[in-house]
């Protein structure tokens, strides 16, 4: 999508991503060693009765449902942060996981007017309908009208 | 750590931790598939210069650090979220990141004796002292007395 085709109010959806076991592993080993990410034998005497992705892992999946389905061709370049993160409920091996995304703002920076401000709330859902993630986050877009921007490159 | 050792302000750091551009690649490839994260040419052409890495990447490698220096072996179970983030410079291969967290708050909640909360700020900077992330999170402690818990588990 181009930063043009936002509007405050837009819903959109993307997913689902199917979660395995495997890839929870392979990520919790990588950035968050904790027993009941990496563990499924330990992780069944847990508090939540069963092995769960790191809430990075739950955020990296709604990056890429985002970048494949809006960010993908945009001018999009960086972000310098979010609000708030929320997770409500776990995510687990076999889980489907579908992002909606509510576009809260949109404008174009005061101080720069080649640059692109979106606002929009994120919320992931497993097939039970049970949120996993909630979050705000802004997201910035070079607007630069050059036909050699990289903005306009096509994403690999 | 055990969660009896926090203190409000206490100060704790870890790392540094090394970025590798084939890291930066892998993880945006995975989770974050933008060309600005994941073409080492074209990244030359966008608003940084040169590649950078994923914001949920420098998440993850905070993550990492603070796992393996602080809350492995502890009693953590869960978090419930983040207050806000903030990723006011980005990561490139190359750096050497270092973790410092700020104790905030540390309590047992209130509905619950055997839960305790640690609310914590985490800020990372590379070699320069630039900051490439600001965050705060908290996290969740089980501290049920159970020798038989798995909050006394190792970690694996």
């Amino acid at each position: 999508m181009r930063f043009s085709e936002f509007s405050a109010g837009m819903v959109i959806t993307a997913g689902p991503y199917a979660v395995n076991e495997a890839e929870v592993l392979q990520f919790a080993k990588a950035y968050d060693p904790q027993w009941f990410h990496t563990d499924p034998e330990a992780a069944k005497e847990s508090r939540f009765g069963g092995l769960i992705a790191s809430g990075w892992h739950t955020c990296g999946i709604a990056m890429r449902l985002m970048a494949d389905k809006v960010l993908h061709g945009s001018e999009s370049f960086a972000s310098p942060g979010l609000a708030y993160i929320k997770w409500p409920h776990p995510v687990r091996p076999g889980d489907a996981l579908t992002v909606q995304a509510t576009v809260l703002e949109v404008r174009v920076a005061r101080s720069q007017p080649t640059m692109g401000i979106l606002r929009w709330r994120w919320q992931m859902r497993n097939a039970h309908d049970t949120e996993v993630l909630d979050l705000e986050a802004t997201s910035l877009f070079d607007l630069t009208p050059s036909p050699a921007s990289p903005s306009v490159l096509p994403a690999p």
